[in-house]
Parts: C-alpha cells; structure tokens; sequence
C-alpha cells in the first residue's frame, strides 16, 4: 500500500499537531451528488449498490474528486451486520430499511448468532479496493453501527418514532435485550477488526440512536457495549495506529463517559457547545463535529461565518490553550442532506481549510 | 372560585414543602383514555374538540376521574395562536396539523400581526368552564407552544423532519425569523396572560423543537423570545402566585441558561439526570420530569422500579440536602403516547405517591 500523502485526520484523531483543521462529512458520499444518483440508478438498488464492491468503491470516491476532503469514508450500510445474521433486510422503494424477520419474541432472540465474516466478504473486498484506488490520497475510515442502534432496528424491523418496541423488551425482558446487544457487541468488534485488516486506517461507530434512552438506561443498554467494541479493537494495523470514533447523537449529556470507553475521539451533534465539550473532554479525546447540516442551505458568507463559529469556538478554550490546539476534525452534527447544494460543500470545505490556516497564525 | 384543595403542585413549583411529590402527565387529557376518543368522536373533528369549549372541559377532566393526578391541564392545541394569526390550521385525517398559508416569503412575513385576543376566546372560555368544574380539586395549568416552537410549525407549514426550511430562514434571513419571533413572543406573553386571567393557576410553555436548534442558535432564536414571554408574564393573579414551566425538548444542556430566564421550573426530558440537574439548577428552579413514556409499557414491577429511580435520582443530590427537600414534580419526559394501556397509569401515579411519601419519613 503506498505511504498516506495527507495524514491531516489521523494525526487530529490522535491530538498531534497539524497546519489546518481536517473535514470530512458524514454521508459525504450520498444522494446529494448528482454522480452517486447516476451511480445508484445503474446499479438498480440500494443494496445492489452497497454490495457491489466496484460500485461501493465509486461512490465513495465521487466526493473526493470534487472536494478537498481529508478522509474518505466506505461506502456501506449501517444494517450489513443484522443482515449477514439472516434478518433479512430490504428496501422498499421511498421507504427506509425494513427487517423481514424482526426479534419479536424469545426465540427469535435466542437463535441470534454472531455472523461468519465470510458473509460480509462484499464489504472487505470493498475496503481493499478503495485503498488500492486511494492510492495514499486520504485515510479511509471504516465503520459500523453501535450494538444498540442495530438493535433497535432488530427489533423494530425498521426505523421508528418512539423505539417502542425494542425499549419495551429493554424494560420488560432486559435479559433479552442484554443477550442481543452481548452477540451484536461481539459481531460488531470481528467486524470493524476485519475492515482493519482489509485497510480502513480508522474506525467508527455511529450510535444514531443512543440519543433515544433514557439516562442511566443509555449507560447500560448502548455505552457499556461500545466499550467493549473498543476494548477488542486492533488499535494498531501494520505499526500504524488506528483510531476510532463512537458519535451518540444526542449524547451530549454524557460526552465524559463516552471519552472513558477509552475510544480516541467523540463525535458531537450541533447542540454541543464546543468549548464547553473541550472543557470536559478535550484533554483525553478529539473531537468531531458539530456543524448543523442546515447551515448548507444558506447563502456562502453564511456558510463561512458559521464555520468560522465552530473552529473558534474550539479553539477559544481556555487561556493557556494555544490557538493552534489540536484535535479538532471539522464535521457537521449529523449526516448531510439530500437535498444539500453541491456547491455548498465546496464553500465548506475551503473555509475550514483557510480560516483554520489563518487560526495558527 | 373555591380554595384549592390539593396544592402540592403549586407548592413544588414554588420550592415548598410537600408530603408527597405531585405527578401530573403531559398529555394526559388524550387519545390513550376510550373516554377521550369518544368524546373526539362526538366532536367530530379534532377541531372541533378543541374549539368547543363544552368538549374541552370534558376531556380536561377525564384523566382527573380516573388518577390520582395532581394538576390538570387545559386540553387545546399548540397552534391556536398561528391559527388566530389567519395561517388556515387544519388537519388532514390520519396526519399532524398543516397551515394553508406558511409564512414562506418576505410579504408573507411582513403581513404577520399580533392576534386579537377575541379570536381566542373559545380558549379562555374553555378555562374558565374548567375551573368552575375542577371546584379546586387541583390547580388549572395553561399552556402555549414557544415562539420558536409556533414559527417552526408557521414556516414548515406543519411538522418536519430536519426543520430544512425553518432554518435556512434562520441562517439566510435572521431578520426574517426575528421579526417572526417578537411577534409570535408578544401573542404568546398576551395569551398566556388571558389564560391567567381566566383562571390558569400555572402556565406551562412548550419549547417541543427547541432541541432541533444548535447551540448558540437556540439562545437567540429560542431561549431569548422564551425570556422575553416569562419577562411579561403575571407572576400573581388574585393575590395568588401563578408559577411558569419552562420544557425544551432536548434542552438537557442548556438547563443553566433555561433556569436564567426567571422560569419557576424547567420541565426535563429523559435523557437527563435528575441528580446532576438538581445540582446544576436546582437552588434556583423547581424541575418537572422525567420518566422515558416507553416505561408504562413495561410490567408494573418495573414500572414501579423505574419511578422509584427517578424519584431517588431527584432524593439524593449531595449530602446536605434533605431527602424530603422540596421542587420536583413528577411527569415523563415527554408526552404520553397513544397507545399506552389506562392501567399503566394508575401504576405509576400511585407509585409516585406512595414512594415520595415514604421517602419523606
């Protein structure tokens, strides 16, 4: 594999120096370019798309080749994991993901087992060859959904409003719910642990959902369970260390105790003030974020204004903070928006690479 | 009017000491009760049920002949005052509330005028019915969406799921939003305060999408038109203290700034620590919350287990503190949903009853 050209995102995960502050977005490579439409339309279906390496590997290339973006992220689906356990999942079109065989009782969850990788071969054959097509560009970022957020839609068998479902087995059969989240803990870590091994330089894990428990019950039923994700993961590849990320969407009430799983950065939604978040964790993990994903759709001043906002409001920690602090990648609070102008992204990236140029002046 | 007789929520609103901590649920007056949904059928529409001030007080009531409840609240809909704007409020069978006319251009914005009060005067009929018919058995809460809250509905023309259109009018035409917001924050301040008049005996305002704002944001477009209705409120009516609630839905860690405004109590959802609120805010506001609604789908064990939880998490906030110290009232951390079994409610109001007092002993 050739030698990384630009190591910006890695070194800001690890909280070494750089010359700017590294951006990426989350759902960067997505419906919003005109490219990945064109892309999903030949591949005729969503899955047809994510499970087809060369396909898998073209999208996730496409914002690359338009924006000055730091990292690439796989291109896959957060429900490859339940799916290679036998659940069944699909697309109806206009519709998220649906489970054909949700874990409505006891035996359905008793019969759960941790996948064989060989089922998720698609997705590490994937990896290999965006590293290869990377060439050392950028570092590309692996991922898997939290064991809680793929619980909820084990259970729920599709997205939800109110995760009924799956919180009422959490408060009436936490027996179950433990035995579920112990097995998803266990596939997730072999899984993330494999993309390593086919080449993702770093690792993340969206708790989309964790947002959704209650205090005290998230400790129990999500954290505690990524945890254990981090304990097992490789954190070293080939003498380079890769570093992860857990991002709990809505989790901003409980930013020290994701910083303690011992994970290397902690991804903040846009209702986290970013220098308050520094204050509580900044001395012990990066941090990713915030932008809100709506600023986009505002006019280019306003774009840079309120990118200007976040890097400050990183960098203005404390008085014995140098300005040219690390540990900061820039993102936005949440995966981009479909409807997002193109054009946007390009204002975005530029200005966090020029303004946080002129920050460590 | 007659005395109250039960004033244990007035008096936790005010810091005072109780017996027992009161409970009362968001929601409570709705389509989770068969009595309700009859009425509702009757009524003929849902507008109709909250327009009719004769329905209204029916249905106020209803939760009252079933629990043990502590308060009751005016049963009406968040966007009266939109609709008393001239916005054309209707709801289309099966779905959420819409407006014919979304406030979507400059003109539009610009035409936009403080309601006469006149056009509600089915709402404080309706309060006025109410508490004639309570005859003090316990207190009348009124209530109002946020400014925030309301323009978002205004703008969006109905719910939303990312707010896209809201905020771009927020990032790209603050002035725009602001002009929206001092006039929705003077018709709020004006209804509540008719509320009041008519009998309200506490005023609850509901800052539901609050938390879909980004830090920084939410201070100027949610937090500060919030202060400025709390400013303007009548704090006394009759020689009686009239307490105001604050509730921003996903406004966990804003609660320093929250309590700031002058509020008597800032509403807490799950996501929370009761303990940690407490101590960040507790010695100025009273809290009202926060139990995840998804428990009272759970078995009555763990229904009791989980109030208990709640009320030990308030109970035990450092050393000094008294464990019959005073300023919580009991809710959930949102409102109740439609599908919760009646039976689960009378669970939990005894629950908090029973374990408050026996706390205080």
């Amino acid at each position: 594999m050739p030698a990384l050209q630009n190591d910006t995102f890695i070194r800001a995960l690890l909280r070494q120096p750089t010359e700017y502050t590294p951006v990426w977005l989350m759902r960067q490579a997505g419906r919003y370019l005109p490219e990945y439409r064109a892309t999903r339309a030949r591949a005729g279906s969503f899955l047809g798309l994510a499970k087809n390496p060369d396909y898998a590997t073209e999208v996730t290339l496409q914002p690359l080749d338009r924006y000055a973006l730091d990292a690439a992220i796989l291109f896959s689906d957060i429900l490859t994991v339940p799916d290679a356990m036998g659940l069944g999942l699909h697309f109806a079109e206009g519709e998220g993901p649906k489970f054909e065989r949700p874990l409505r009782d006891e035996a359905a969850v008793k019969a759960l087992k941790v996948p064989d990788l060989a089922e998720l071969q698609y997705v590490f054959d994937a990896v290999k060859q965006i590293r290869h097509e990377l060439a050392g560009r950028v570092p590309l970022i692996g991922f898997s959904g939290s064991p809680w957020t793929l619980a909820c839609y084990m259970v729920e068998g599709g997205g939800s409003d109110d995760y009924r479902t799956v919180k009422t087995m959490l408060y009436n059969r936490p027996d179950l719910m433990h035995h579920i989240l112990e097995i998803n803990a266990a596939a997730v870590a072999a899984y993330l642990n494999a993309q390593i091994e086919a080449g993702a330089q770093a690792v993340m894990i969206f708790d989309t959902w964790g947002g959704a428990l209650a205090d005290g019950t998230y400790q129990k039923f999500s954290l505690s369970y990524m945890k254990r994700v981090v304990e097992q993961l490789k954190s070293e590849h080939q003498g380079k260390r890769i570093p992860s990320i857990i991002f709990t969407k809505g989790g901003g009430l409980w930013l020290e105790e994701i910083a303690a799983t011992g994970v290397d950065a902690v991804g903040l939604d846009w209702t986290v003030n970013m220098t308050q978040a520094r204050a509580r964790i900044g001395a012990s993990c990066a941090l990713q974020g915030n932008l809100d994903p709506v600023v986009l759709f505002a006019n280019e001043n306003q774009i840079r204004s309120e990118v200007a906002r976040v890097l400050e409001s990183f960098g203005s920690t404390g008085a014995n903070t140098p300005l040219n602090a690390t540990g900061h990648v820039f993102n936005l609070g949440h995966g981009i928006s479909q409807f997002t102008p193109p054009e946007a992204v390009s204002v975005l990236v530029d200005a966090v690479h020029d303004f946080s140029r002129r920050q460590r002046k």
